[in-house]
C-alpha cells in the first residue's frame, strides 16, 4: 500500500528534499503531493514524476488546506515559520505526524499533549541550525557522558558562505541566503553567554569585535560571533552545570571587524524611514551619517570617523561596495537604513548563476574524565553544486526528509511535539547524511577552555 | 473677591511656584489649595501660610478629584506627565483652566475643541525645558522676523548641571534632577536633525561622540549632544525652510567622551536584568561586560577594551566611580545594567545637602537680513540656592505660577491646548522672569553656521 507524504511549500531549499523523497518513492511506496500557492515554479523533473502530484494550495483556504492533509500520511511543512501552526492544528485533528525546519513557537509547543495522547510525531528544528548542529551536538554529548564524562564547555558555531572556488571579493562573503538577515544580525537584544561560569554580556555595537577563530583542515581559517542567547539550548542539552556555553556564527576571518563599520556609522538599523530615500545616490545615503562638512569629502569624513589608516584593507572593502558612487541610486522609497544597505550589498553580494555556496559547522566539548580535561573539536563542511543544488538546501532537505521517511517506516516512534536530541531520533538520521557527503570529522585535542594552565602553558 | 489656585501634587519642583503664589496671595487676592497624595511632605512655612489649604488628594479617586477642580478658577498639575489626563478631562466638564509643565500627550490635544469651545486656556510646556526654551527662542526669532530677517540656522541646548562652586569631581557632574533619566539619555532611538539642509542620524553608540561646543562668558566652555529628534518642533516655530535645525542637552566639556564608556561596554542597557545582580561588586558587574581571562585583571582588560592609554583621563574618571571596587554592592535584585550603573553613580554623583545646581541654556540664531547673514547668540545660567530652592524648581516652577496668575488676571486670553510660543504669552512672563534673575543674555556674533566662506575665513 503507498504511503502519502504531503510537501507544503515548494520554496528554494526544497530541491534535496524533493529529490531525496522521489528517488525512494518506488522501493517505499510513496506518493509525494506538493501542495504549493503558485505551483508553476517547480520543475518539470519533480512535476513529471510518476509518484508526484502537484496541487495548488493556498492554506489560509481552510477546506483546500484540511482536504490536503486529510490525503496524506505525513506532512512535511517548509512554509515560513509562523505559517506552521494551522497546518499543525489540523495535523492534530487529522491525526497525521508533522516535519518542518523551523523553531518550536508557543503556540506549536502547546499541542504537545494531544500531540502524545494522539501518538504522533511533530518532529521540528530538523534543518540545518536549527537541526544539523542539535543532532551532532548531541551524539557527541551522549557518547562522552556514556563514557563517564562530564561535559564542562560546549561551543557550537555555524555559518553559510560562499564556497572557496568562488570566494573572490575582499569580504570573502556573498549572500546564500536571506540578504535581510545578514544585514539585522545581532540586533534585536544583547548577546548573552557563559564563560567559564561568568555571565557576558555584549552589545550590539561590539558584537562583531568579540570574535573567536576557528581553523578547518583543508579550508583555512573562520571567525565566529556570538548569537543572541546562546542559553536557549542549555536545558534540553542537559548542560545547566557546564562552565562554558557559547553559540554564534561563522563568517570568513576579517568579516566582522569589516561589518563593524556599518555598525558605527548606524546604517544597519531597521528601526526608522530615510527621507528621499527614492532618488538617493549610496553616496548621499552613506553621508547621512557623517557629520556636516562644507569642505571635506564624504571619503575623508567617513575615514576620519572611523579612524581608517590609508593602508587600512577596511577602506578596501568599502570602495569594493561602491559606497561613494554618486550615480548608484537606492530606488527604494521610504527605505529604513538596513534596506538600503542591503540594495548597496545585493549590488556585489548576489551569486552568479554559476556559483556555489558552502556550509561550516564547528563544535567544541571540552569534558572533564577520569579527573583529566580533554576537549573533542567537530568540525563540517558541505559545499553546494549549483544554485539549485545548494549547500543550504543540502544540509536543510536532507535531515527533513530522511526524518519523515523513519517516522513513517516506524523508525522514529516517540510521540510528541520535539526537537532532534534524542539518541532514536539523530542516530539513524546522521548515519544516513554521510552517504550524501555530511559528515562531520572529530578531532580529538587538547582542553584549552579559559583555564589558566592552558594559557599559560 | 477670592480667586482659587489648585495644585495638584507638591514634589520637588514646586518651592518657587508655591512661594510665588502664596507672596501675591495678599495682594491678588488668591486662596491657594495644594492637594498632594501625601501632604504632610509640605513644609509648614507653607502650610501655616493664611492663604494655603492643604488637603490630601489621591487622583484616582474620581470623586475627590472632582470636588478639588470643582472648587478652583484654575488648575495647576505638577503630577507626572502619565496622569495629567483625568485632571484635564474634568477642567473640560468643570470649566477650569489648566497650567502643566509637561508635553502635551495625544490625549490631551484631542481635547482642544472642547477646550476652546468653552474658552479656556490648556497651557503646557511651560517649565525649563519645554518651556523657557521655547518663550525664549520664539521671542527671538518673532524679533528676526519682524525685521525682515528669514531664519536660517536655529540651535537649542540646554542642560542640569551642579553649580561651579561645587563642581568637584572628574566628570564636572553630579545629579541635579532623575538620575534615570541621565542614565538612558539618548536611548529609545537615533538622533535625526538637519544641518545644511542635510538630514543626519547618529545612531546611539555614537551620540556622544558627536558634540559641539559652547562658550559661556563668567562660566567657561560646555559641550552639547543632539537629543532624538530635534525637528519636534519645526513646524510649530515655523522653521520649515531653515537649513539647520539641532537641538541637544549640554554637559561640561569631556563629560560626552567619558560617558561614552559606558555606552561602549554596554552598561546603560535597560533592556534585560542580570542574575545574581543583588549581591555582585561594582567590579563583578563591570567584569561582565568584558571578555573572560584566567590571567588578566578587569582593568586591564577595560583599559585594552576602550583603548585606554595609562595617561587617559577617562581612566580616572572611571577610577574616581569605584567601578573596580569589590566590596561595594550594586544591592538591587534582578537589576538591568542601567539601574546597576545607576547605582554606581548615584555614590559619587548625589548632590550633598548644602550644594546647589545649575541651569544652562544656549540658542543659535542664523538668520539672513538684506543679504547678510548674521547670528544672534542667546544665553542663560541660572544657579540654586540650595537644594530645596534649587536653579530647576526655579527654572520649571516661576514660568507655571506667572502663567498662571496672568491666565487667571486675563492678560493670558487665547483659549485652546498650547504650548508657550505666542507673544501674549512670551512676552509678559519672560519680563517678569527678569526680576528674579532668570535673563539671557544675547550675543551678535559672526553667522559661522556650516557655510564654505565662513569655514574658510
Amino acid at each position: 500500500m503507498m504511503r502519502k507524504i504531503l510537501v507544503i511549500g515548494a520554496g528554494k531549499s526544497t530541491s534535496f528534499l524533493l529529490d531525496y523523497l522521489l528517488k525512494k518513492a518506488d522501493a517505499e511506496q510513496l506518493e509525494i503531493t506538493i501542495g504549493d500557492i503558485n505551483p508553476s515554479i517547480i520543475p518539470a523533473q519533480i512535476t513529471d514524476h510518476a509518484h508526484c502530484t502537484v496541487i495548488t494550495l493556498d492554506i489560509f483556504v481552510e477546506t483546500e488546506r484540511k482536504l490536503a492533509i486529510a490525503n496524506a500520511d505525513l506532512v512535511i511543512s517548509m512554509l515560513p515559520a509562523r505559517f506552521h501552526i494551522k497546518v499543525a492544528q489540523d495535523c492534530v485533528k487529522l491525526k497525521k505526524h508533522l516535519v518542518t525546519a523551523s523553531y518550536i513557537s508557543p503556540e506549536l509547543l502547546a499541542l504537545n499533549e494531544s500531540v502524545k495522547k494522539n501518538n504522533l510525531v511533530f518532529m521540528n528544528e530538523i534543518g540545518l541550525d536549527p537541526g544539523l548542529d542539535h543532532m551532532s551536538a548531541m551524539q557527541v554529548i551522549d557518547r562522552i557522558r556514556e563514557n563517564g564524562g562530564e561535559i564542562i564547555l560546549f561551543e557550537s558555531f555555524c555559518g553559510g558562505l560562499v564556497a572557496p572556488e568562488n570566494d573572490n571579493n575582499l569580504w570573502n562573503y556573498k549572500f546564500t541566503w536571506n540578504p535581510r538577515n545578514v544585514v539585522l544580525a545581532g540586533q534585536g537584544g544583547t548577546a548573552k553567554f557563559i564563560q567559564e561560569g561568568t555571565y557576558k554580556y555584549i552589545p550590539y555595537h561590539r558584537l562583531f569585535r568579540r570574535t573567536e577563530f576557528f581553523e578547518i583542515e583543508g579550508y583555512g581559517r573562520f571567525e565566529g560571533y556570538a548569537n543572541r542567547d546562546s542559553l536557549n539550548y542549555r536545558e534540553a542539552y542537559k548542560l545547566q552545570d557546564a562552565l562554558t556555553i557559547y553559540r554564534g556564527t561563522m563568517r570568513r576571518v576579517g568579516f566582522s571587524k569589516a561589518w563593524n563599520m556599518f555598525i558605527e556609522l548606524g546604517v544597519t538599523d531597521d528601526s526608522y524611514t530615510i527621507e528621499n530615500s527614492e532618488n538617493m545616490s549610496y553616496r548621499e545615503f552613506i553621508n547621512l551619517f557623517l557629520p556636516y562638512s562644507p569642505t571635506d569629502s564624504v571619503e575623508l569624513k567617513l575615514r576620519h570617523y572611523l579612524k581608517l589608516d590609508q593602508d587600512d584593507i577596511r577602506w578596501d572593502k568599502l570602495l569594493e561596495l561602491n559606497i561613494f558612487d554618486h550615480k548608484k541610486i537606492i530606488g527604494i522609497p521610504n527605505a529604513t537604513p538596513a534596506q538600503a544597505l542591503q540594495k548597496i550589498l545585493e549590488d556585489s553580494w548576489t551569486l552568479k548563476a554559476d556559483e556555489k555556496d558552502m556550509i561550516v559547522m564547528y563544535h567544541k566539548f571540552g569534558y572533564r574524565l577520569n579527573g583529566q580535561e580533554k576537549q573533542i573539536d567537530s568540525k563540517l563542511v558541505v559545499t553546494g553544486e549549483n544554485q539549485t543544488y545548494t549547500a543550504m538546501a543540502k544540509t536543510v532537505g536532507l535531515p527533513v526528509a530522511i526524518a519523515a521517511l523513519k517516522i513513517l517506516n516506524g523508525n522514529i516512534t516517540t510521540p510528541g511535539v520535539q526537537i532532534p536530541i534524542t539518541k532514536e531520533v539523530y542516530e539513524p538520521i546522521l548515519e544516513e547524511l554521510k552517504t550524501y557527503g555530511i559528515n562531520f570529522k572529530e578531532y580529538d585535542v587538547p582542553y584549552l577552555g579559559y583555564n589558566p594552565n592552558a594559557v599559560v602553558n
